[in-house]
């Protein structure tokens, strides 16, 4: 049987502790919950997912360099590397994948320094405040995106 | 029977071109086919909807006025008057309801006078790049906000 | 019997929802209060007021036009559109009266871009955080610069 | 008989007071004035002209889309719009006409908020400080850029 | 009998000088003059009047504390501590009093350090180019504030 | 028989390339067309033409000194040094004559660094994308303001 | 025997070179030697310490999360992390302990890039250019503070 | 008898109201409170203390110059003079004697105008939010200094 | 016998520490050999001089005013208070003399602050790193423009 | 055998990519590639090489310590950690080592956030543009430094 | 026997200077030297070298033009006109040849002025910091650029 | 006879029209004058002069060089080149001698691009305002500075 095409879903740092972390901010969703949403929605849609969380930049790297020729697409809540990360801007750049920046809240109206995102000019799309619902909101414009 | 709950949603100039306008940007749908796509799931999720457009400030700040104590939540892409206009952000402040703000295109990947909004640090949710699903999951948002 | 020099009191966008927005921030009375207050004081003044509100900058500037070689001088709480119109500035410049600049809150507490007017150097006077009260001293200072 | 070609010319806010505001500024000369310039040097180079002047941002951004598949070029003074209006910008991109950008004075030499043009990155020329000559000049770029 | 409540009334460096410094600019009252309208309006509304000026800032914030408990309110005039005092903002929040804040001139039309106030966004209300008037406002508004 | 006025017309360094440098960008007249087409207008308005080019800020500075109580105005197109020179601007003023300045692209519409001018805010007018035909433009507008 | 509580004492990258890097910047005394000293001052104080150093940003956001509910409080070195890492910041934001942030050398007196800290906003307190006397300082503070 | 050596401490404006002002700010200890411990902990550490407030920037300066020659150390808490004095580092830097600068409050957490200082970059080092300890840490940092 | 005009020379904060502090900048001549320098050059054009030294803004604010109407010029090193005080810049306009501004090392070779002088706009002449001959210079430049 | 000198060469993240990672950008040759150039070369001149690449910014602070005292020189390409890491700089510097920075492409053709480097100003020599050859280049730079 | 193609190697101001002026900062070696070197190695590469150094901006503009159709790529050491010449700039642009940038010194360490280039996104590769061997260094790109 | 030593007195672009250009900002006296007062005061205090004005850069800063030990100092008004100059910033140093800046005007109260001097803080002293005496005071500063 062939195998699906397969979707990146890179989620950074504290981005473990969803659910538990500020839940009036953040809601009481665990990663695991986000996990299953976006399979559940990424397998109706006919894909695969590679879903990944980590606290290193390094680690992100690795692994996004490691999805070259084999993901179709990424969709990524970097986190607080959104602000300061070109390394994973390049190494997105690097394996030429369609990408879509997820933010679980409203970042636009959080600190100043949250405005700016090193990943948002190179992406397909920016979703900032649709909580757990922006990951698979991310695959469905991906797999729009790669069906074009 | 009992009145189901409106959302507003508010289009701003040049909107209008949509489909039609640099295709290759902004695609191929119309405003008329948001119009319809947004109608359906707004009536799926229990509500109707007060589309709008107009090219003209002031009677958008006029619409969201007379929606004061009668839509339930806004969905607006403000088009450009995203970046100039403080007085539809008072109006939508004025009015108190919670509002989503949709762009077709990813605003973060074209000049930098688009990368500022008088909205997003009182929206709900901001969503760049989805093209014409955008609208739809405003609504979507709009709804899951509503019900909480 | 020879007309009474008339005073001209422009509205901006979002005051005709004064007394109901937000009335912790912009009080319980309405635009319909201030124009009594405004009558009155300037009648007792020997003034006739031409007492106007708009959420559309066309018609602001058109209003101020007709008013060129009408009234005597202009009161004008700009809203929203301090932050943003050139136009209304470069009609009160055409029309060349003096005019005061009145805010019903005290607009340096609040968000930084309401911190500068594009009408507060061509102005008499500026007056912000004075409630209601604001046009009534716009009419008596605009009376002491005419008898001056 | 076949249709000459239009040159749309558009006159933003406060031009109407052409020739009666400030004439050690802007000159002895109307509008009207500037009309009959425009006409005749356009008749003598093949066009008919669509002239209009609106003090009001929505109408200009409607005009410019009446003409789209219509006019053949815009010779546009935006008045105070030149330097707030991004509706303006979009419609002239949205219909895809070659703009001529002409003010009376010379806009350089006055405050630093008209340095700044939301037009002149995507005009063809940019004219400042040729008076009334300014529209006609105009006509001539946008007949030679036409033509070429 | 009981004590009337007070008003601190604080005049700034270089206020003695009003009414022969640039009387062009400033008019021809004087501080005394200014002294006796404040004190026969307070007087009017109820309230006792500590009429104070200094060219020192040290004084000012002494005196600013003695009022502690003692003064309802302050109307100030910084003068050009205005825009230099973080010492006079921290004794007015110190002392936990409302305050208006005046400028004779209209601040807002001088130069660029003069837009800046260190006062502004802790005060009920801010008042420019009202001239001698301009006191008297501030009596009312803080009687008005007091009332509330 | 008496002298005719002259029009002293400076060309900055690099536009001996004209015509033969990105012929895509800056069009294929050459200098000399534009010295001819220059001199054929100005003796129609009864002017004597000085033509300079020059590479060397110093010569520019030196000739228009040497036109101090001989040339009755300057057309100026200064290339590079428009952005850099400040002794060209004080040349200028030197010899208290009225000037255009002339560019043949549309220089707000290329590099950030190309939109300050040292000569703007000096000049009588500022004509940017009207190719060779702005040199002409640029003598009757001189022409103008010299016959007010 | 019931366990005391635990102050997870972090140091960022390089300070395992303190003592032998740059010594007339930074002393003599190495990271043991601040080690024994926060461990017997915080044993007067009652605490357990959990004393960790790494110069890896990934690793310092594990140690962080793995103090969720276990440390009482944190005081941080976060040496050049201090300037970069937004990551750090959301990390002691997601296990809501109070943190004390201590520098070896007073960093206001070093490269502007050092004055920025994305800690020092959210710390109770910031001790810089105190030695390895810091380090116990924070100890201290945090003790009072988890005392009050 | 030989005399002990002195610390100079210094306290600028509003810190007299210290323990009465705001105290959910800056605690119930009063300046008198401050000014025992400093007392008791440097002479531990066999210095006197000359400890001085004052709300006068020029009475600062004086004392600060002079304890020229006399005292071996300064520990300053500038209150808002931190941010505004420059004649006060300029007497700091003439006496030539190191200087510790304390802040009650973390002053990082607070106005952006309070995130400058134009002490710290001639401090041995800089402490803020220990609360009163700060004085005495201060002291033990210069007594460390000086032993050195 | 008739009184010769006076000239104020005015030196800001800790001036009178000239020649004694940092010897290598400063030089080491003191305060009062500056003044007898003064006094002699001064005496030989027919002068009196009022000499002055304060670390009181409010002091030299006060003599300022003082010398209204009495002095016929003034020489001020402002010290510190040049980068500070707009108090002091208003004084010297409200008694309308000529005002010479001198520093005895070259400022703008020193920290940026001291780049912006709040005199150096309303200044005759501004002379920096003369040494003591700058007052001398200073007098001479009054006297000229004094005589002219 | 005496050993040989060592010169460490560090290659930060997505450097692994090169050759494969748009070569029309950062040309064909592998990083494998380099390390063949750069021993060849380092041989000649007498030196042994560690070769390292990491996309973890820990592990290259980690190796760069590691070399402390060990290598002689350090020619580095930290890719996208050269604009975004503090810690990097200070590992450097912790280890006394001298360094030359290369990328392979001309950064400061690139993209604005490109063209600041933490590395830079202290560095002997910045070399950008020349392809792989860059790295030989900063071995031949090192040498000649350390034979200097 | 055919010519062999050209390089230019233009130097600007002051680097006639070249070894004799602050030889600690520059080296000892002469633009002699450099011409020898730079001769040299252009020889083995098949290359004729045009060597050319002024202090005036307007002969090297002169000498880049004269070149056109005639070198073959460019080396340039443009000294301090680096940060201030956009003719050069154009110059270059004018001429359609290749480009090196080189510095003797490493700019990126010395004054924030020259940080900034006119030329560096219009070259090939910027080398700075390599001193002599610079010249050669960028002989060598150039050779590589020319056979690519 | 032994020669006496030599002071390099440099007058930038336009200077060469002193009394003659704006001579209500200029005043009446030539650059012949200055020469004149120049030479007179340089001799009795025991120097020769050579006395050089100039519209070209290039030539300015080949005088400066071939000054270099020939001249003992450098009084210069570098006009226009005050604020665009980096290369005659260079040749200063080159030479190694002291130099004294000096302006006809004072330039901090005219355009705001004239108040950035490249040489100011390389110099001894920067004098501006006092008229041609300021040459003369340059050079006395100069005789000080050698004298020391």
């Amino acid at each position: 049987m062939a195998a699906r095409p397969t979707i990146l879903v890179v989620n950074g740092p504290n981005l473990n502790l969803l659910g538990t972390r500020e839940p009036d901010i953040y809601g009481h969703e665990t990663l695991a919950d986000v996990e299953a949403l976006v399979r559940a929605r990424a397998s109706e849609l006919g894909y695969d997912v590679d879903f990944f969380q980590s606290n290193h930049e390094g680690e992100i790297i690795d692994r996004i360099q490691a999805n070259r020729g084999v993901a179709s697409g990424i969709v990524i809540n970097p986190g607080a590397f959104t602000h300061t990360s070109v390394a994973i801007r390049d190494a997105i750049l690097g394996v030429s994948l369609p990408v879509v920046e997820v933010h679980v809240t409203n970042v636009h109206a959080r600190e100043a320094f949250r405005h700016h995102s090193y990943i948002s000019d190179i992406a397909v799309a920016v979703l900032a405040g649709a909580g757990v619902a922006g990951w698979v909101y991310g695959v469905e414009i991906l797999d729009r995106k790669l069906s074009a």
